[in-house]
């Protein structure tokens, strides 16, 4: 049976998200058991507003919490027994197998960094995140793929996305069922050649690597197309490419006022389209889409987005879960040590 | 008066396209003069079918050409005679103001690099290009943001953010007639805290230059509201951006799949919509949008689509002469040079 930690305060919505979340998440079935982190007064009382599995939640009690607001570095230093840090202690004694936080990012990323390892091969971590695409992915009919890193690690060298490739492919191969996922480095170019000097050499070791289905180099314009099933890029682009992203429908609105087309038709036609608009904009905020994971530490955490409603919640544990259940961390490991045998150029 | 020179050989559709394009631009009030630069009898030829003002075109021989296909350095250096090399030193020698080409993109740049000097504090050179928006700008209600570097320097440290944001301003404030356009650095946040090491270098430095509207840094959804009139980033970033919004109204229709609504509603609504993503489709493909300017030379060139048509080669020549007309080069110049009192942190 997996166990998650649930840093449950910090987040913006405060415990009456996280626990409403986690106690839907207790009913379902094949559910994990869940550690509830926080002030045990305060998660209490919200249990008793909210139908759970007794059998599957237990409070953990930590007497502060670090804010969205908080400097990362100061609020840990200043509260060894805050929420998260509790949370991480936690899954490194083995107590958890798994955290989810919808806390301050900093504050989950620097207690990790302070209480976990790295993965062997990986000199910084990645955020990946998910977008829909027009291609279906996998046993369930995925539309989403992955790109990493999506903020976290602004610049990379070769190694870094040598690193994110291999990750990216173990956490895609199990969380959209695909066991063999297309994994690309995003470029300007989808020659070997082009891109920058990281992503050239990242291309030549990516090559070399196997139990990989690494595809090559692609574009920009295959991105939503879906070309790809875990793209591959810096921090920094990879955050622009997603903010783009997650304006598309709003763009081609607007965009479509630039066609000067303000006719009827045109406004029928957006009528109409509207509730797909709608639906599609729901799918490209990706910070509202559950739960997205910090790669790269010998233990999983699956960040949350501040603003993450019970639902959301309630979907990062059960992603959290599956990634335990999967072996994630140990398929990671074992992928990663691999590398070393990989001949370097 | 102002003298384009021509290079009139060496794109994908032949003197045809070109040789028409500069019939109809001599035959535009206010037409600049225009060196035909290529095979005389060729381009003698296509002028019996073109109707033109023989005032304004003048043939210049050269006796062979870079195709698509050369590689840029062993061709140069075959061929000194060739169409592009002949073109760069007619600009240089005085005979032009400015130069256009629908050829081979690298040997255009490595022409004018081995024939022109760079203008002051700059090292790398940058491809201007230019995409709709929804905003409006300037005397000419233009929809268009130009964003720099489109592909030529993949990677860029602080002094090329800076040199490309001086002389994208100006290039903007004459083509859009636009006269203090809001130029913004491409960033993972708005603060100026955030980038990498070189964009937040450039955002301090961009901050204490003089006679430059710098609004500081725009997130990628800001890419297509046209918050700022001129975007500055690294080649790759620019690149993979261009290419995004070049599919941006396949991508919604895309993307409305995974919305999963197929209903005859969507059917309907997207026929009805599809002259307006026509009109954009073509306006979001830079490529074919006339010439871009290559900047950071000490003299001008306007780079054209490969597949430039007679329309695109005498659109590219409209705003080769507009540039000279209006001297952007001095402006350039004299700006560039005053980054040198910009005191340094």
């Amino acid at each position: 049976m997996v166990t998650v930690a649930l840093d449950a305060m910090g987040s913006d919505l405060g415990p009456e998200a996280t626990v409403g979340g986690a106690a839907k998440a207790s009913r379902r079935e094949g559910a994990p058991h869940i550690l509830l982190v926080g002030d045990e007064a305060i998660l209490r009382r919200q249990l008793t507003v909210h139908d759970h599995d007794r059998e599957r939640l237990r409070i953990v009690h930590a007497p502060c919490f670090v804010t969205q607001e908080d400097k990362p570095k100061d609020a840990l230093d200043r509260m060894p027994e805050c929420s998260v840090l509790r949370t991480t202690e936690l899954v490194k004694r083995g107590e958890a197998d798994v955290l989810v936080s919808a806390g301050n990012t900093g504050a989950v990323t620097l207690a990790a960094a302070r209480t976990f390892g790295r993965l062997p091969n990986v000199n910084r971590c990645a955020l990946g995140a998910v977008y829909p695409t027009e291609r279906r992915r996998g046993e369930k009919d995925d539309p989403f793929s992955l790109i990493l890193d999506a903020g976290l690690t602004l610049e990379v060298d070769a190694e870094d996305l040598v690193a994110f490739a291999v990750m990216g492919s173990a956490y895609a191969a199990r969380i959209s069922r695909n066991p063999e996922p297309r994994v690309a480095l995003l470029s300007n170019g989808s020659e070997p050649g082009k891109g920058t000097r990281a992503v050239v050499e990242a291309n030549a070791r990516l090559s070399r690597v196997r139990h990989l289905n690494f595809i090559g180099n692609i574009e920009g314009m295959d991105i939503p197309k879906g070309t790809a099933d875990v793209v591959v890029t810096a921090g920094f682009t990879g955050n622009i490419v997603l903010k783009m992203l997650e304006g598309v429908a709003e763009t081609v609105i607007r965009l479509g006022r630039y066609a000067g087309d303000q006719s009827l038709r045109y406004k029928a036609g957006l009528g109409l389209l509207a509730p797909a608009v709608r639906k599609l904009r729901r799918a490209t905020d990706w910070e509202q889409y559950g739960g997205v994971p910090i790669l790269g530490f010998d233990h999983l955490c699956i960040k949350a987005h501040g603003r993450s409603t019970e639902r959301a919640i309630a979907n990062a544990i059960r992603v959290a879960s599956r990634t335990a259940q999967t072996g994630l961390v140990q398929a990671m490991d074992e992928h990663l040590r691999a590398l070393d045998d990989v001949e370097i150029s």
